[in-house]
C-alpha cells in the first residue's frame, strides 16, 4: 500500500497528509519545532468550514529510525530555503523490501515538490532520479501548532502534478507508466478532498501560480493589503514582461480560474480570524525569521538578470520582505505610505538604481 | 581604494586574500570555525615552495559591525552548499559612503563567485545584480587552521573571470565599463601572484574545470588515487557525453593547459605532506561532515536528468562521497576493490538500475 511521506509538514503537508490519514491512507509526517511536537504528542486537528477532524498520523522529526518501503512516495512541503537540507537528509535513506535492502531513496522513490516557486524542482533533481512538480492551490494555514485551517470547500484544494522534466514524447512506454502511476496517486488524493489534475506542462501552472504569489509580500507587510492595488499590479506587470521576454510560458488567467472554480471556493472556518494570509503572511505571523519571497518576487529578479535585464520592483520587494522577516516584523508593520516611499525609485517611469553598472573604480 | 572581502575564507579565499594583503592591498577576511579564530588571533601563514609569508589581515566572522564601502568587492569562496546562507547574510548589508548610506550590498557591489562547480552563479544572481564567475586554478590547501599551503610557482594560481551572465554584445558601453573594472582587478591580483584572464565565455572554463573536478572524489576516497584510472576515465567520459548532449560548451584540454602552463606549475612546499589532495580530500581530511561532490559529479547527474537521461556512474559517486562525509570517513578509507564493487552496476555496459522508471504501484 502506498504511503505518503510529507517532508516538512507545515500548513500544506499537514493538510494533505491529515486529509489522507482521515481517509485511512497511510502517511508519515516529518515535522520539527512546535508543530512537530504538537502533532507527535496530541495529533493533528483539521478545521474546515464544515467540520473539525482530528487524526493521529505517525510523526517523526527526521529519517532516523525510519524504514522506507519501495512504494513510499516522498512529498516535499518545506519552504524552498529548507528544501536542499531536507532533500540531502532523505536522499540516502535505505529502502527496505521486507528484510532486503533495495537501495537508496533518491534512486528508487518518487519525490513530489509541492512548494511555491519554481526552484525546488531543480534542487530535487540534483539528488532524485524521479521528480514530480506540484502546483498547489490550497487555502490552508497553520497558525497554532497541531492545527491546520482549511478554507476550501467542497474540495480542500486542487493540485496540478506532472513529471519534472516532462518525459520525452518519443518514449510512450515511460509516459504511459508515469500516467498510470499518477492516476493511482490522483485517486488517493481525490478521495481525501484534494483534487489532482495531471497536465503535461506542469511548470506552466507553477509559473502562473508564481505570478499570483507576487502579491503575498503585500499581504505580509501591510495591515490592509487592499491598499496595495497599484503596487501589486505594477509588480505583476513587471513580472509578466520579464517572463515573456525570457520565453517562459504560463497558463492564462481563464484556464487558471476554470481549473479551480468547479472544485472549491474559499469559505470562512468558524472561530478562526477573519483575515488569514498566505504562506508569507504566516511566516511573519509565526516570526520564523525567514520568508520565501526570495523564491517568489526574487525569482523574477533572477530571471531578469539572466538576460541582462532588471526587475527593480520585484527585487526591492524581495529585499524588504527579507528585512522584515529578519527583524521579526509582524504582518501589517509597514504602512502603505512607507512602503510606497521605499519602492518609489523602483516603480515604472523612474530611473532604476542598481540596474546600471556603477562607475568602475 | 578597492577592498576585497573574502566571504568564507578557507583555502582559496585565504590564499588570494593573504597574497593581496602581503602586497598591501586592502582585504577583509570572513571566516568562522577554527581557521577564522586562528586568523583573528595569530594571523595567517602562507607557505609557498620558496618562502613562508605571515600576514595579519582583518578577520571577522560575519557582517555584524562591518561597514561596507562603495568600492568593496565581495569574493565568495565558500563551498556551494554554504553559498546561499552566506549570500543571504551579506546581500542586505548597508554600503556607506562616509556618513551617507548609499544602499544595500546586493544592489551596489560586485560579487565574484570563486567556487568550484557551476551552480553558485545562479545562487548569487538571485540576490546580487552584478555577478562575476571565476574559474579558479590554484593548488592551495588548508590543513591546519591559520595556515595555507600554496604549491603553485612562480605564480600561485590562474583565475578566469567574467561577468555572469555575459553582457549583451549590443551594449558596448556596459561591456567597456565592465572590461575596465576587470582590468583594475586583474592588476591587483596579478601583482599578488594570482594571474587573471578575462574570457568572454567564462562558464566554458568553469565547465572544463568541472570535468577535471570529477576526479576529486577518487582522491578523497582512495588511499592511492592512481588506482582509479579506469573509473576516473569512465566518469569523465560519461560527463562529456552528457554535456555534449545538453549542448553545454567547455574549452578544450589544449586551451586549458595552455592557459595554465606559462604561469605556474605545482611544486612541493618544504615540510608539508607529500600528498595533498583537492577540496574534497581536504573536506574528508578535516572531517567537516559535508563534501562538495553534489555540485561536481552531482551536477552531471542533474544535467543528465534535465533531458530525461541518466549519469549513473557520477550519480553513484556522488552518493558514495556524501555517505563518506556524513560518516566521518577519512581519505583512503575505501579500497579500490570495494569502490569498484560499489560502482559495478553503474559502469558502462551494465544494466543501469535507477535509470528506468520503477514499476508503478
Amino acid at each position: 500500500m502506498t504511503r505518503y511521506v510529507f517532508i516538512g509538514a507545515g500548513a500544506i503537508g499537514s493538510a494533505v497528509g491529515g486529509l489522507l490519514a482521515a481517509r485511512g491512507t497511510d502517511v508519515l509526517m516529518v515535522a520539527r519545532g512546535d508543530h512537530g511536537r504538537a502533532m507527535a504528542a496530541g495529533g493533528l486537528r483539521l478545521r474546515t468550514p464544515e467540520e473539525t477532524v482530528s487524526v493521529r498520523p505517525p510523526t517523526v522529526t527526521g529519517p532516523d529510525g525510519v524504514v522506507l518501503r519501495p512504494d513510499d512516495v516522498l512529498v516535499l512541503t518545506t519552504k524552498t530555503h529548507q528544501a536542499e537540507a531536507a532533500i540531502d537528509q532523505w536522499a540516502d535513506v535505505e529502502v527496505h523490501d521486507g528484510d532486503t535492502v533495495r537501495g537508496r531513496a533518491a534512486d528508487l522513490l518518487p519525490i513530489i515538490t509541492a512548494l511555491n516557486g519554481v526552484a525546488s524542482e531543480e534542487i530535487a533533481l540534483r539528488y532524485f532520479a524521479r521528480v514530480y512538480a506540484a502546483c498547489v492551490m490550497m487555502p490552508a494555514a497553520m497558525i497554532d501548532p497541531g492545527e491546520v485551517i482549511l478554507r476550501g470547500t467542497p474540495q480542500r484544494g486542487v493540485f496540478h502534478l506532472g513529471r519534472y522534466p516532462t518525459l520525452p514524447a518519443d518514449d510512450p512506454d515511460r509516459r504511459e507508466a508515469d500516467a498510470r502511476w499518477l492516476s493511482g496517486l490522483a485517486a488517493d488524493w481525490d478521495a481525501a478532498g484534494c483534487h489532482v489534475t495531471t497536465p503535461d506542462a506542469v511548470m506552466d501552472w507553477k509559473y502562473r501560480k508564481l505570478l499570483s504569489n507576487l502579491g503575498n509580500v503585500f499581504d505580509a507587510l501591510l495591515a490592509d493589503p487592499g491598499e496595495a492595488g497599484d503596487l501589486r499590479r505594477a509588480a505583476e506587470a513587471e513580472a509578466r514582461r520579464i517572463l515573456d521576454a525570457a520565453g517562459i510560458g504560463y497558463i492564462s488567467d481563464e484556464t487558471d480560474n476554470a481549473a479551480r472554480r468547479p472544485h472549491f471556493s474559499v469559505a470562512k472556518v468558524p472561530g478562526t480570524p477573519d483575515r488569514i494570509g498566505g504562506s508569507s503572511w504566516q511566516s511573519l505571523m509565526r516570526g520564523t525569521g525567514t520568508i520565501e519571497t526570495d523564491y517568489l518576487n526574487g525569482e523574477i529578479a533572477l530571471i531578469a538578470r539572466r538576460t541582462g535585464d532588471a526587475a527593480p520592483l520585484n527585487a526591492r520587494l524581495t529585499a524588504l520582505a527579507r528585512r522584515a522577516a529578519r527583524n521579526g516584523l509582524r504582518p501589517g508593520a509597514i504602512t502603505i505610505d512607507r512602503l510606497t516611499d521605499e519602492l518609489r525609485d523602483a516603480l515604472p517611469g523612474t530611473s532604476l538604481p542598481g540596474t546600471s553598472l556603477p562607475e568602475p573604480v
